[in-house]
């Protein structure tokens, strides 16, 4: 990468003496002469090329803006494609270049189409002059380029592209320039991420604004120095951060993680539904409400589709799910905390019991995760190259304890927990330990949760009315299903909503749905984000949601 | 459907002189004097009831709250999987009662089940004491029961139910009652829309909290009186609307949309992506948009993901869609406007040409327009029985117009219209038609839109400024889908927002992400609910939309 725009600075050790700082000294003289020669050097080289005959005109050079002005009906050949059984053919590829270096003669570039890698040769001769091998050298990196090349088997293996074969070139035209400074550069944004990085220092909350290093140094375990980009310089250059291969394979995985949820559910007689987001009153009843005015009423976001979903039942819709936005006015900077995220949501009529929905909803991750693990092998690996994770146990049956049973766990540990009250993150954390040891798995189910700890529409249990019938799924110690049986029954559900203090009236046309005939059901939800962020490790929720929310970042 | 609780008051003429009014007043003393008799007669029966012996206690009443007490596994039957082949078989179904009827030792039940419906009888016998039927006569309509009952084929051929079996009552118990009263009849709810009822009518904006009438009568084609659910009406109860067959039918068919959507992209190589709908700035710089405090930041809701998704692909995913709600301050009250909509949005790159996306994109809807069609054929006779609609024609190939052609089309018609400029719903609808008498097809493009009639992303034409490299598809003369190819060139993009008379600053990020490199693309959106609106001429938008809001609804 001889054309980083950011160097490491040299480290220079505190309390050095005269005689190091003159050495330096005469180093960067000695520099700053051999760099004079190499550029005189270079300039009567391109005296020469200019004079030389180009035997390449036509074939490289900057295309006009592309605005439908033809249809070749010409064969793009993509970047992943090219593999031997293409050697010996002139194709067409339409690429980034993720690097380029040209020396004397000769050029190598690799191009970069999503996260895939291919090495390009040019060297000077029949189909590359030394003015076509000039303007190579001169695209900046990211630029998209269109080659035309031969496929070709490389003497040796190359080691740095994810494409075995290279490309001899046979022209090259620009489609669009990139800036030749970028914010950062691919390579050092795609660097494994170790504990060092942004991910597990949470954001400090009373300083939400401070303006963090761009660029950091540290020497890593092989004492090579390595560039590392911050969190805040990814988010606020997302774009370019997203262009990496991790983030590649994590958002083409995540799009898959829709899909196997939705195949299993569809499979399974479940409809998908569209509730609204703009909601009158205050959404469920609680605080944490991002507030509008919507023409002159007073509005709000919802928190969760749960009230409407819950009606769609009452409407005989009876098994439903809603993949969806929702909104929280938590002022939370944490690891895991969105503003805006993608619940999935269920919701279903139950014959009898709860357990109904809860061994249904573990079918449906088991599903899910397997199905991640077959799709997605090219995607898995690349990812653990940036973010290295322990593949996720999950022995089958699902393991279920009850809240009573995790309590016990934890009390046994010499752990502080209130029977009646909810897990706090450190307890959840130290309890999927403890499971984990325990049971030897990253996958469990918690169920009949006290009932301070859940909402107003939750059933409680008809054998303890301080439990619930409700139920979490953890994955590596964090929740990333939240369910339960509800109450259908309006009385019950109105005594609830005043015991815990919520107004009444604002919830009337949910309560009035239970009120003509309700069939009993429940439901759950599941964070979109939350999945591929403990699947794969990813250390922060930020690294899972493309344009992420928190208290303080609203663009881009 | 004796016990209607909205009857349609007697008709009473005006300047009706005063015998007749007298023959009233004795007419009503006659049905007294009758009612006074029968009720009599009842108390008598009765009276009888609680001294003759019950053999089928044990066999009705109500159940407790189900509370997951037990799992018995026992197999619950849909009603709409009971046929022929479950003859003579004892079967549990769990649905609600649809409407009864008690006649001395006969009770008729029919149960409704989505949108199945059955018939059940009990005969006072071994299998019904004259207790159970007095119970059975006691349940409001819209209850949820558990009935085991013994499948039997009819007598004769039932006729208003759509299963052609009936049951005879072993059980039945109550799991939840209805109230008595029903803020309306699901079958009056279910009737045949005419032009009388809303959806052709728009909504006055003047008046938009106006009052309106609950309930109307009219005179229907065979001089019957007939009860029709206002608009206002359904929405305010929309849990109970949403119960009547065509929409059962309705949004099980927008959820395949969805599906079938999603099944051609996939298949197609896109990637789902979700982008956020809280925007910092002012969305895509246009007014509508509503505004709320984000912390204490300005921000707004997304009008459409168009930045966003055009960022992604400059993050190098080089095809993608989304599915998610959109947020439009637009005060319009009328049958085709919402302020929250489901769009589905697709952008890719494309190598040379906006046809590449166009052709594409008309595939995809002739694959979503036969699916519909095979899968839900169902559906679609249900729907047609209260939305009748005239079947959708699509020739293929789709057919394509220039705008210019349209225009000329619209002018020889003696039709006024700026062929710079957009148009309007009327000459839209005008150009429906006349495209429908000239090609016969329900179904055709427009492209090559004029510059002002399209937003600044929006590619110009490379042969003429005056127009852009846009289309819009029509469905029965009205829009569903809008696309273009979009400006990739930063300082192009710069110039036309300027052009545009939008402030730059607020997009310097979406502006950015073209200056490193940039991929020629495009992209359309769909607007979920205009698609099954248009598809079965559902009259107005709200039919299309769970949950609807406009200017004056956010309830519920």
């Amino acid at each position: 990468m001889s054309d980083q725009p950011v160097q490491p600075p040299e480290q220079v050790a505190e309390g050095e003496q005269k005689s190091k700082k003159q050495l330096q000294r005469e180093k960067k003289e000695a520099e700053k002469a051999q760099k004079k020669k190499e550029h005189q050097q270079e300039q009567k080289q391109q005296e020469q090329i200019v004079q030389e005959e180009d035997n390449c005109v036509g074939r490289y050079g900057d295309l006009n803006l592309i605005q439908s002005q033809e249809r070749t009906n010409r064969k793009w050949t993509k970047v992943g494609d090219v593999d031997q059984t293409l050697v010996n053919q002139v194709i067409l590829v339409r690429a980034r270049i993720h690097n380029s270096r040209v020396k004397g003669k000769l050029a190598f570039l690799v191009l970069r189409e999503n996260y895939n890698t291919i090495q390009v040769v040019a060297e000077k001769g029949e189909f590359a002059s030394a003015q076509m091998l000039k303007f190579m050298s001169g695209i900046p990196v990211e630029s998209v380029v269109d080659i035309e090349a031969l496929v070709k088997q490389p003497f040796k293996e190359i080691l740095s592209c994810t494409q075995k074969v290279e490309l001899e070139v046979r022209s090259i035209r620009v489609v669009s320039r990139s800036l030749p400074m970028l914010p950062f550069q691919i390579e050092d944004a795609s660097r494994r991420i170790t504990d060092f990085e942004d991910g597990i220092q949470e954001q400090k909350q009373e300083e939400p604004q401070q303006k963090q290093e761009e660029v950091q140094q540290k020497q890593d375990k092989n004492e090579k120095q390595q560039i590392q980009v911050m969190l805040k310089t990814r988010l606020d250059n997302r774009v370019i951060d997203l262009r990496t291969p991790a983030k590649q394979a994590i958002f083409r995985v995540q799009s898959g993680i829709g899909l196997l949820f939705r195949e299993f559910l569809v499979e399974n007689g479940f409809i998908e539904i569209h509730t609204p987001k703009l909601i009158g009153g205050t959404s469920e009843g609680g605080t944490n409400v991002f507030k509008l005015k919507y023409f002159n009423q007073d509005a709000c976001l919802a928190q969760s589709p749960q009230l409407y979903k819950q009606m769609c039942l009452m409407a005989d819709y009876d098994r439903v799910f809603e993949v969806a936005p929702v909104f929280r006015a938590e002022n939370s900077n944490t690891h895991r905390h969105q503003c805006e995220f993608i619940s999935m949501d269920i919701e279903m009529v139950i014959k009898e019991h709860f357990t109904e929905l809860l061994d249904l909803m573990g079918d449906l991750c088991i599903y899910m995760f397997k199905g991640i693990e077959k799709r997605y092998q090219k995607e898995i690996e690349i990812i653990s190259q940036q973010f290295p994770f322990e593949p996720f146990k999950i022995p089958e049956p699902v393991l279920k304890l009850t809240f009573e049973e995790g309590v016990k766990m934890l009390h046994e540990a010499g752990v502080n927990q209130d029977p009646h009250d909810d897990l706090d993150t450190v307890n959840e954390k130290t309890l999927g330990k403890l499971v984990r040891e325990k049971y030897g798995t990253d996958f469990y189910i918690l169920h009949r949760y006290p009932k301070k700890a859940r909402p107003f529409y939750t059933m409680p249990c008809h054998d303890d009315p301080n439990y619930t019938l409700s139920y979490d799924f953890f994955m590596r110690g964090e929740e990333i299903v939240s369910g339960a049986q509800r109450v259908h029954d309006p009385e019950l559900l109105v005594k609830q909503i005043k015991e815990k203090g919520i107004a009444v009236e604002p919830l009337k046309d949910y309560i009035d749905s239970f009120r003509y005939g309700a069939y009993p059901h429940g439901g759950c939800a599941f964070g979109l984000e939350r999945v591929a962020f403990l699947y794969f490790n990813l250390k922060n929720i930020r690294n899972a949601c493309m344009f992420p929310r928190d208290p303080v970042r609203l663009f881009p």
